[in-house]
C-alpha cells in the first residue's frame, strides 16, 4: 500500500473505503494516534523498538518470503540483524549431549561470523543462544519480547535483551499461546541462510520450522542420531529427505561459504559488565570453570528456600547482568532451580 | 581355463607350459594327487567342504564379482549360499546400543527373507550373527574355517558350523592375519545385495567392506549416530556420501524388495544338538580381572546415547550389583550420566 499510495497517510485514507469494497464482516480501521503514541510509550519504556518492514535494520532475507511480518518489536541489539544469519533449533527436552553439541556448535557458527537465531524454547534452543551470545545470538519468540516465557528462561531472556537481540512480530504483552508458534516459526527460518535441527522427534515442531525452510529456499542441516533414541528420528528422517548431514560448524560453513563471502568477521558483543564469558559445565562434574569466586559467592547466599534475584543482586554487590549470567551458569549445571515470581534456588 | 581347455585335466597339463611364457621368476605347478588327497581327507576330518566356482551352491552374487575366490571351504549349513544375502558388519568395540541394534536388525532382516553375512569378529559381526542364528547366519573368515578366533567367539564359531555355515576362501588351518581381512571383506560384499555398517570409526576395516560393495554395485547402507560418537563417524561419513539411512530392518528391505520378489520365505534352521542360546561372552571375563580392567570393560560399552543399565548387566556378564558399584564410580568420576528410566550414558 505503500508503494501504491505514496505515502502511509493516504494510505490509511483509503484503508476503510477499500475494505468496504470486499464482504469483510467487520470494518478496518487504522489505531488513532492516541493508541500509537501509547504503544510508543509502552515500548520506551520496555527499551524496545519496531522495526518495520522496507527499514534498512529490517532481517533481508527475511523481507523476501511470501508472509514477512510487516513489523517487528526489537529488544537489544538491533544491528544484529544486518548480519547473515543461522538458526539452530531442536527438542525442549533435549538429552545433556544435545544440549552440549547445540551449545558447541552455536559458539563455533559465531566464530564463523554467523549470527545464531533461535526461538528460546527450552533444551537445544537455549544452549544454542548460551553459545552464541559472545558473537551474536537472536531470539525471535511467540509472544510479546516483554513476556518472560518459560520462566526458567528469564536469564537467558535478560542475557539476550542487553547482549544479544529479542524479536517477536506479537506485541507487546502478548502472552505465548500454542497457534502462535507455527507462525513463528517461519520468521526463524525467514531470517536464516538455513536451519539446523539438533535432535527432535517425530512430528515435532522444529520439523516445522525445516518445513518452513524448504518453502523459503533455505538450507536444511540435521545432526544425526542413534536409531535407538527417539529424539534422533526427526533429524535421521530430514537426512533420509536429503537435509544435509551436519557433525560440526564446518558442515555448514562450508555449504553457506559461497553466501558469506566478502562479509565481514563479526565483531564480539561487548560484554557489557559481565565480567566471565558464560560457561556450561559438565553435568556431574563438581566444580564450575569461570569465574569460582563469584560463584561461590552466589551458591554461599542461595539455599533450599527460593530468594528473589533481585535480592541475591543486592546482597552480592554485583550488577544485574552479572548475577542473571551466573545463575544461568549454575542453572545450567544443575546446580540452580528457578521458581515463579523471578525466584531462585539451590536444585 | 576350464572355458578355454574343456577340463580341469587339460588346463593342469598346459599350466607350466603358459607360467614359463611369462617371466615369472616361480614355476607354476598344480598339487600332487596325493597332495590333494591329503586336503580333502583334512576336510572330511573338520566336516568341511569345498565349493567351487561355477558349482550350483558357489553364491551366484559372489560368482559376478572381478575377482572372485575359485574355492570356498564351507562348514555348516553351505544350502545357505544359494539364498538372498546381506551383510552386517561394524565396529569391533561397539557400544552396548550398538551390538543391541545389529542383533535386532539381523533378526528383523531373517524374518524378511534374506540370510546374513558378517566377519565373526567381535562387536557388530557377533551381534548380527546371533540374531540371524534361526533364520540364516554367514560367517566369512579371513583364515581356515577350522580355526577359531577370536577366542571369545568360540561359542558363536560352534554355532554358525552347525546350524549356520563358515566360509573361507583361505585353506584349512590357516592362522589370522592382518592382510588377509580387505581380501576376505570383497567376499563379505560380493555375497551380499547389500552392506549395512553398523557403528564404524573413520577409516575403520568396516568401511573397506563399503566399498567394496561400491565397487561391486552393491547397495550400502548406514547407520546414523551422534556426532559425539566416534563410532558413528564412519557411518555418518557415508549416510553424507549417499549410504542410504537405515534405522530399522524395513529401511532395507523395501529398497531390496525388486531383487527379494518371488523368493520363498526362509525355513527356521533347526536347532541341532545346541542345548542353550549361543554363549556370548565378553573379552577379559575368563581370566581374574582387575577392577581397571572391569571398568575399561563398562565403559567400551557405553556411548553418548543412553543405555538400560539391565542390558549392561546383561552384555558384561558381571552381577548387577558390581555393575552398580562400578557405575556409581564412574559417576563420580564424572565419566557417567544418569538418565530416566535406568538408563546411563558417557558424559
Amino acid at each position: 500500500m505503500l508503494r501504491r499510495f505514496g505515502s502511509a497517510r493516504a494510505a490509511l485514507d483509503v484503508l476503510p473505503r477499500l475494505a468496504r469494497r470486499g464482504d469483510r464482516a467487520k470494518t478496518v480501521t487504522a489505531v488513532t494516534r492516541a493508541e500509537a503514541e501509547a504503544e510508543f510509550a509502552a515500548l520506551h519504556r520496555a527499551g524496545a523498538r519496531l522495526v518495520c518492514w522496507g527499514e534498512p535494520l529490517y532481517p533481508s532475507a527475511l523481507a523476501m518470503i511470501e508472509d514477512a511480518p510487516p513489523i517487528l518489536t526489537v529488544l537489544g541489539q538491533a544491528e544484529l540483524l544486518q548480519r547473515p544469519m543461522i538458526a539452530v533449533v531442536g527438542a525442549r527436552n533435549a538429552s545433556a549431549n544435545g544440549r552440549r553439541f547445540a551449545r558447541d556448535l552455536a559458539a563455533a557458527l559465531g566464530r564463523g561470523g554467523l549470527v545464531v537465531i533461535s526461538g528460546l524454547a527450552r533444551g537445544i534452543d537455549a544452549a544454542a543462544h548460551l553459545g552464541a551470545l559472545e558473537t551474536g545470538s537472536v531470539a525471535v519468540v511467540a509472544r510479546g519480547v516483554d513476556v518472560v516465557y518459560p520462566e526458567e528462561n528469564r536469564g537467558l531472556h535478560d542475557a539476550l535483551a542487553t547482549r544479544g537481540t529479542v524479536v517477536a512480530e506479537l506485541p507487546l504483552g502478548t502472552e505465548p499461546q500454542a497457534r502462535h508458534f507455527p507462525r513463528r516459526n517461519r520468521i526463524i527460518s525467514g531470517m536464516a541462510l538455513g536451519v539446523i535441527i539438533v535432535e527432535a522427534a517425530a512430528r515435532s515442531g522444529s520439523l516445522i520450522t525445516a518445513r518452513f525452510a524448504l518453502e523459503q529456499g533455505r538450507e536444511v542441516f540435521a545432526v544425526p542420531g542413534s536409531p535407538l533414541d527417539p529424539r534422533s528420528r526427526g533429524c535421521n528422517d530430514l537426512l533420509r529427505h536429503g537435509a544435509t548431514l551436519t557433525e560440526n560448524a564446518e558442515d555448514v560453513l562450508s555449504l553457506l561459504e559461497p553466501q558469506l563471502r566478502g562479509i565481514e568477521p563479526l565483531r564480539p558483543i561487548p560484554a557489557v559488565a559481565i565480567p566471565a564469558a558464560p560457561h556450561w559445565p559438565t553435568p556431574g562434574v563438581a566444580q564450575p570453570i569461570g569465574d569460582e569466586d563469584v560463584l561461590e559467592l552466589i551458591l554461599e547466599k542461595l539455599g533450599p528456600t527460593p530468594v528473589a534475584v533481585d535480592e541475591l543482586v543486592r546482597q552480592c554487590q554485583l550488577s544485574a547482568a552479572v548475577v542473571a549470567t551466573l545463575l544461568l551458569e549454575l542453572e545450567l549445571a544443575g546446580r540452580v532451580e528457578r521458581h515463579p515470581g523471578n525466584l531462585v534456588s539451590l536444585s
